[in-house]
């Protein structure tokens, strides 16, 4: 009977190595990108580094006192197709992440020190806020203005999620204030004071 | 032959019948959204006018000199699950579009009358920005910052088509200051002065 | 504090170049299609033309007296995988738009002038019919016979939207009596007389 | 030891129990159909007869001698939301198939007995034909026209699959003689003569 | 121009309201499950509370010496939809994860604390295993068998990401030696001898 | 008219050929692969051939007393993005199909010949097990471990259809006794006496 089983591994391992790329699409990412991701790594070329990210560490602080380590598809090719990332974020006493949006994903915050104030705004306006420590978790749904600040003692550090696993991301006052949109276009779009958008220009750099 | 063929309709009309719904899923818009749209309504309640919007007209100007029309799945409900709506738009000469973003949808402008200044900003801060008039079609990719003027002679209007059957909005000024959300914690996420936020919370009967 | 949002926008605008491409999957035209659609342009790449079409203007009409002018995804590559493309229509007095179906699109009529009697014919044998102006919107379902008439005054035009960036288009008359399909075939299948059919496939050059 | 799995076994099969909804979405027939299928039964009332299906035996022919068995997620509610569905046809000597499309589903026909000529046309009016027997497997694409004949000897027996678990069937003798669509309409959007039509009506008992 | 901008808010808060429901989809966790998720709640019903999550603590132990706290869309209702669900995972010295699979889903491991080494075997029989600690991120691809020990000093903690906002999960243990699947057919399908599965079964109580 | 219908047919035909090539997606089998699948071929290339697969049938059986012939997308080019392939399996008297399961793919039994008692295990350890022949249809969910056995009198032969044009098999002896997994890391995640597992590691030629 041994010898069946000899002949039926074989057999089987034979057949079925070249169907194997459906277990997972790992990221090529030097193929083409589409709307459904990266193409698929072949078989012989994929690792076990593909499916392990080891530098989600502590990054430097900018000069907003908060790092931000990233695990998206870039950093770990396995994610490919799957339709999330992950990052790590630490956010120093005081610090504060600007009024932003996410166009593609959803954001799942879960704290795992000190404490956050975290607030999104829904599309009739009304203000979603609180502020979560570590046993806590919140959702920012997709494309919906939010921000948060570090109003606690001490560091505050968290593992985010994205529903996507290659989110963009867009800062309201880099995108008026750090553009070169016309100061008089914005100030007809946005109702603000000539006087603001031109000091705000000063400090993002913006032309126009 | 003329026997069989009588037979044979009837034979194939009565088969037929009860798997047509899987033509087209209009909505059942009493029944229960779900991530996938409406249910579907019954087969013997659909009717001719599922099929057809009839007041898509010259809507009434708000305000800010602008008419909208929509056409989404609550009006024409045989949009159901298709993931597009379209609207009908006109716009006073000097009419204005605040600075706004829709969640859910990517918004094709196509104009019928008039001329449009239209812009968009991308994640990295590039401003993509045209004045369209007929014979254009211009494209606002989901989710991103976007504004428009009506800064020639005359009305403007426009058919709109959106790539949601229901799509939602987020205007930045109603978010920031028609809203609850403390002048305080605006200041620090958008850097605008304190004294702008109090100022555009009175125009937009923003409390906090 | 101004020294600090320097740095701010310069780290930030810098990190977030790399991941811009997904505000948007810009068609690669001369990328390899997939059943996702084109791949996406590079982010260097992408130029304000390409959210921009200026030929939807009034076409040729063709000898069956119909003008079309599509804004499909190879017009306006900003369409690639949204799901959705337009044409512009002219139907003269008189003009018939022949029984065809698409495969994989639903169709939206919007008129913009004159009248147009569209109808289509549903699995289980209805006909859903009406004359249709300015004002009105109606929905064809996907893949269903359907048809049209200019049955009254002067010119039909119309804005067309399609639930596909890149519709197929299948002629009844053509697939039949303009392919190369034997006659006896055809007159097992449809029924007609043989007379009928080669008096059809004169006209319409088939063969068989 | 032992105790440790008697208890491991115990606590591990009670927190299973609540999310095994999740291994199939077996179709409760009588909840609201979406475009995303019929609701999930709950898991107290699943049973083995969900997963089997045993009627799929030869059928009773028609008057078109064709024998039609279906097997879609009415027959086999564990197909809900699966994408496909099947079906069991015999056609005797002779037998016909009329041109027909399937809106919204591929089919896939594998002979298991006697030859079929099989065929497809065309977006582009080129007619895919080929005659088939056990061995083969034919690819019809979705919501093109196609027909078939049994010209050989004895019955034809065959499996097909729907990339569909519900598809829906439009024969253009039916659609246009068995409705009442206007004659006159027909003939010019058909460019069939009108007696033509009219014999055709009479046959398939069309009004109009 | 003050009264113009109160006039605008109002009228453009009441149009927006009802089409709110569209930025999220909050689980209506007592409506009919589809393949889809969950119904949307209605707009009036949605709280704070739908978006945060406030028990994500360290779990209570099982026999295993694994705590595991789940984050799925029925403590989350917010998740419904998404595609992703969490958990937070202890494990003890010396504990075990036995061999099992998620049908549905993707998992994600981001440890917190201790070591931990994880293993999954692909289709084609290759191991890819790690001992992974903080900084590290491992991904187990959807449906395979995989396992895991904490063969490393003190407790070892870490919060999971599944590719699924309801995940399953099936222990091969258990459903060999757990469940009711008679011992003969056990044996010739999995080759073990008849003695280790009776001696199994009587540890996982299973009959048959 | 005959002159208006030899320009109509020309225009038309021109028109349409460009877009042709959404009536299908054809795999490019050289082409980059997908989580989307294959690239489609372009129009030109496409042969009859590419929808019909000609060697659909019985195949030279294994050691185990099974034939399997395959028609995936490789074998049939047409299936690209179906989401279906199938599969013509002979199992002869007292063939065994050892405890497997498809990561990626629904199953579905259609028995042509003999007997056939299949089976699978729930999450929750259920058995679902039947033994079926021709006129019965069985479903096996995704990714659930499942099994067969020719229990009955005579040959076995059925039609196998997948939910996948690429499906992937995991089994489970293969996995763990024919990789180099270590011994003792599969004794403690199993449960199996350590004899047991290198009895079979030297049957399947595992090492580790």
């Amino acid at each position: 009977m041994t010898l069946i089983f000899l002949l039926f591994a074989f057999l089987l391992s034979t057949t079925i190595s070249h169907v194997n790329a459906r277990d997972f699409c790992v990221a090529d990412l030097k193929g083409a990108l589409t709307s459904a991701g990266y193409p698929c790594k072949s078989l012989e070329s994929i690792k076990l580094e593909d499916f392990v990210f080891s530098n989600f560490t502590v990054g430097t602080p900018n000069q907003l006192k908060m790092a931000f380590t990233p695990a998206f598809v870039e950093q770990l090719p396995a994610l490919n197709g799957l339709g999330f990332g992950m990052a790590r974020v630490e956010l120093e006493e005081g610090g504060v992440v600007p009024i932003h949006t996410h166009v593609d994903a959803t954001e799942v915050i879960i704290p795992t020190g000190g404490s956050f104030t975290i607030g999104f705004i829904s599309s009739d306006n009304k203000v979603y806020m609180k502020t979560i420590s570590e046993g806590n978790i919140f959702v920012i749904p997709k494309g919906l203005l939010h921000f948060g600040l570090n109003a606690g003692k001490g560091k505050h550090s968290a593992v985010y999620v994205f529903s996507s696993e290659h989110r963009s991301l867009q800062v309201v006052d880099l995108a008026l204030f750090g553009s070169d949109l016309d100061s008089n276009i914005i100030a007809k779009t946005t109702f603000l004071d000539i006087e603001q958008i031109k000091k705000l220009k000063a400090v993002f750099k913006g032309s126009g």
